[in-house]
């Protein structure tokens, strides 16, 4: 009974491999036979150096990223990113170009906002954040100092199925919920950032993959722990990281290397997704996926029954037949999948099948 | 072999009791059966809300915290608490006082002084950070908005043996590495706040008890991740929090209460430290201590040998015999034994006793 899993589609913090809970659950108290934890041993000792060593190449190896950028781990969220990109990069002067997609978009904006003057190039919330826009609709400020997006949107269930170009703007992107669930062309952004609870490791760490020249122009003389200068000239410890998470981010880059990388994540992440929307599709409008289907999202499935209280009857089924989390986000309501890399195709194929005899049963 | 321990005098990240670690293990796979590691779980869900809030009660307990007190788990550790502080309670005009007696207290002066005012009302840089101010000493400004000073010093082994009163100007306490070590008398506090990772748990949370009239003088309108009141207002998660250090962090709470609370832990924790001040007192001058008597702190003890050589030799004998982690901070060098409310006193014991061989050997 205590080690049975179940299937877990939330939207983050998110199933995570089994093999990396094991390794963890091995190593609980003596790491690679060091005689200590992870969490109890210095963050400055060799131990620890080569794990945050290992989880800073695993993920460059993963993502292609050429030596100009820097890997910082942080702490706080992308909350804390909502803030440190204006106050490092907006609160000198100028105005900064936002692309609002959905809730974590909006949120982001919403810091800016206290910190220094933003633009709206464009949003989709007149038509409740079903979609994303092409890059051809996009018209960046010619003074824009950076844009920012989110490349998916965990609560509406949308994302950009390209790497946003700038044409010559900065541009900075949230990928919390769909970074390593793809490859990427790293270069054509100048800082992209994620919370690690969804595709990369536990809540509590946050991964920052800032270029170089972004890097050289954050302010001097501002709060030591806010400025990513301070983390990049020390190794991302100018104070004491989170240690467990970034332990658990090297184990998941291993774990994600042993299956073949980004390119084999994409092929399993995209068969999952096309399972799920081609359920909602073929159910004659039992279910109806909220995203438009060119902005569906491949790692958070949304969709809406009849009503609320179908919808709530069959979240209260499926998790009572094992699957777990499928309550949409509460400022939205509806039903949310989410199915980040760590998520099994047996996981999907057996929500396929309950929601193909809840429709049956409630037609 | 894998599982072997040995004993880690780390000054933080730091020992935990192993019943906490073998706990962790044995629900790494699935919490309390519910087939998901805590490290998977939805911060919104009944199962982690169960845990956030028996970490907060917990420690209310432990350190029979008042009601108007709200406790907090933020991210970032003391160094984010060095600027949210003055962020949150200078930054719109006034002055603070701050007292410095070590390399900490110094850092959160530096933050606050980017931010606002500060005078330093009382300093102990000239013996060499060897010892405290007493309370008589102490002499408040007058228009003070805050007092800040840092309860134990983990670089240089002072800690304050009394509550700190502010005579009605508000006290703020680091108290990252005594916390729990010994009851306190909260009541003489406006704010607390401590790292987690010496008493409490593993790196990357925060704890923050703050009265409520102090936090109902944190400004309207600034960055919502540095605001304490959106953290008290959202019971900690205005966004995910580190979910795995705050199980961790509930754990250790159910392990302090079994072990008889905090007048236990500070018996405890006295005998630990008379073992080791007596061995270097009684060493004929091979071993120096550090700070002056009175200030010698419980947790972190601080002494020197003859020469940075043999300090070395020590060091590395020590950690051949599996006593890890004994070497001084890299910014004062010397020896250190953190000896926190997890270290055990056999291996105290055994310290004494290579410390008495080691001696006796190169004298």
């Amino acid at each position: 009974m205590l080690n049975h899993r179940i299937y877990n589609f939330s939207s983050g913090p998110a199933v995570l491999p089994v093999p990396v809970l094991e390794k963890a659950r091995e190593e609980m108290l003596s790491y690679r036979g060091c005689g200590m934890s992870v969490m109890e041993i210095s963050h400055r000792s060799s131990q620890f150096e080569a794990i945050l060593e290992s989880a800073k190449q695993g993920i460059r190896d993963l993502l292609q990223i050429p030596n100009n950028y820097q890997i910082l781990f942080l702490q706080g969220g992308a909350s804390l990113q909502f803030s440190m990109i204006p106050m490092n990069f907006l609160a000198g002067g100028g105005s900064a170009d936002y692309v609002i997609t959905g809730t974590w978009s909006e949120k982001a904006l919403a810091e800016a906002d206290r910190c220094g003057s933003t633009r709206i190039i464009s949003t989709k919330k007149d038509g409740g954040y079903k979609a994303v826009p092409t890059q051809e609709e996009l018209r960046f400020s010619p003074d824009a100092l950076y844009v920012h997006y989110v490349s998916n949107e965990t609560i509406h269930g949308v994302e950009f199925t390209y790497d946003l170009d700038g044409h010559g703007t900065p541009v900075i992107c949230d990928a919390s919920s769909n970074i390593l669930s793809k490859a990427i062309d790293v270069e054509k952004y100048a800082l992209i950032y994620a919370g690690a609870q969804k595709n990369i490791g536990p809540s509590g760490v946050t991964v920052v993959i800032i270029r170089d020249d972004l890097l050289e122009t954050a302010p001097k003389n501002q709060q030591s722990i806010l400025d990513y200068r301070n983390f990049a000239e020390h190794g991302s410890m100018p104070n004491t990281p989170n240690t467990w998470g970034i332990y658990i981010i090297s184990l998941v880059c291993d774990w994600l290397h042993a299956q073949g990388g980004l390119a084999s994540m994409e092929k399993r992440n995209k068969e999952k997704a096309a399972l799920l929307y081609a359920a909602i599709d073929s159910s004659d409008g039992f279910y109806a996926g909220h995203a438009e289907r060119q902005a569906r999202s491949q790692m958070n499935v949304t969709f809406r029954l009849a009503s609320e209280g179908l919808e709530r009857k069959f979240c209260e089924e499926a998790d009572a037949n094992g699957l777990n989390g499928l309550k949409g986000h509460r400022s939205v309501g509806g039903v949310r999948a989410s199915i980040y890399n760590a998520f099994p195709k047996s996981g999907v194929e057996t929500l396929v099948d309950f929601m193909n005899d809840f429709a049956a049963r409630n037609s």
